[in-house]
């Protein structure tokens, strides 16, 4: 589907200027912006692919996709100082991949048949797990456990959105689109207006 | 088999309960709650799948796994702070997953025939590595490596035990209790009485 | 064949080596060695034989590999204080242990008759992911990042040398030969006279 492979295509692109701007705040050289471009990838993507065994990992089908994230870095590398904040283009940029990322692990699910629930798990691996990778590799704090943010949660709710269009209306290229825009317009008012869920609170605190 | 099964369960719900732990120590809502429990209960289960090259990883053949773990999560949410020490809780509440989930691989591995040497390491890895990640991506000293103490140890003990059971009695079922017991004995007398080997000792320290 | 299987054991025992002096800067015990020492030896390729989605991992199909990786682990308990810099002795190992590793991983993907660029891929993977994973689980600062180092880069030129010895003589051992001495001679002139590419630098530095 032309669709789906928009979205890995978007989804590898994405998340590589991401990974590359992370290398940038580690001072790497350009094999090392590619490296941790590619991981950030392709590395949710991978983790999707042999959980739901598929016959090939999705870059080995077609190594294009390297070549994309490597451009990515490629990019980034000659480019990112013109950036005012590169720690807001990562938060910015990460937000749009996994609004790509998750449509995509949902798409994928979808094809080989999953159930339900099965396929919003996918859609949120793959849409977490390249930077969950990228920030582990790296050092940083992940995204994913940035305190009082939404981002787990806005992947649940777009893999949800999915669901209910699939249902709703059958038609999968619709739900994929209305899966990201769930997913982005969530992060994004996460991140301009500190939308959150209730945190753990200890009382006394960290014991 | 039901046994294998249970300690399935089993394993996945106590483990999830030592994830949302620590997400409890990192103050994270409860969708992220959720998020590090699913991780660290499924995480050692779907590494020892990949691995042996099941056909499908248990998860994703019955979706109720994820459902326990939540459970799990949302109870701890709700319930943490009933708790006098958290930091206790994980280490036993860990030492009980690491004893049902060293039988759990191990059965899975006896039931595709494998040597008794992969038999053990699989143990080993299904108990350990959701715990791992688990410590991994919060950025907490991972436990195996708590100076000191026994750990990877317990899961070798427990494994071997196995081993020993199987070709002593030939009972499945009974090597896999003797497993989970030993395991279990071994971790706590390590925690209460501080059991341990000895260690490696630089002169001088640390170069 | 008999040179990629070698290239295997070599890469399993140096790679255990080095996995065994981490572990003894964190002052583990014997088993704790072994297990940190098995992690790095059969990492890389066990992700390579994931990826490439071969019948059964290298190690399950013979679990000698992981007494290889286990005799490293002794070996360096018992002698590791004769060293006069642990810290040297890791990164030399290490160099030796990726330039066994690129090969293996290259050749693994010639037997399956990969794209020369997947071939490339698993080559870097196979050699850079075992030490990335010991770094990470051990909470050193991986190798892969030392700033101003080689290392992704040597073994991506280990690669290329092998895919143009291939094209060019058709030989794989000696392309496989070739790539461990590129490998390492790279990586050796990074170490000792500080080869490097320009890193990114970035003004004013980390926003």
């Amino acid at each position: 589907m032309p669709l789906l492979a928009a979205l890995d295509y978007a989804s590898v692109f994405v998340f590589a200027l991401t990974g590359a701007l992370v290398a940038s705040r580690a001072q790497l050289d350009l094999i090392g912006f590619i490296f941790i471009a590619s991981l950030t990838a392709v590395g949710g993507g991978t983790l999707r692919d042999l959980i739901l065994n598929r016959d090939t990992v999705f870059w080995v089908a077609n190594p294009v996709y390297i070549g994309v994230a490597a451009a990515g870095a490629i990019i980034v590398f000659f480019t990112a100082h013109l950036l005012e904040s590169r720690y807001r283009g990562i938060v910015w940029l990460d937000a749009l991949a996994l609004s790509v990322a998750v449509p995509s692990g949902v798409g994928a699910a979808v094809a080989l048949r999953m159930p339900d629930s099965i396929v919003v798990i996918m859609g949120i691996a793959t849409g977490c797990f390249g930077g969950l990778m990228r920030d582990v590799v790296c050092n940083e704090v992940p995204l994913v456990l940035r305190q009082g943010e939404l981002y787990v949660t806005c992947a649940l709710c777009g893999g949800t959105v999915a669901i209910l269009l699939i249902h709703v209306t059958g038609a999968l290229p619709l739900a994929l689109l209305g899966c990201a825009a769930a997913t982005f317009a969530l992060r994004a008012g996460s991140i301009l207006w500190h939308w959150r869920l209730p945190v753990y609170k200890s009382f006394p605190p960290r014991q």
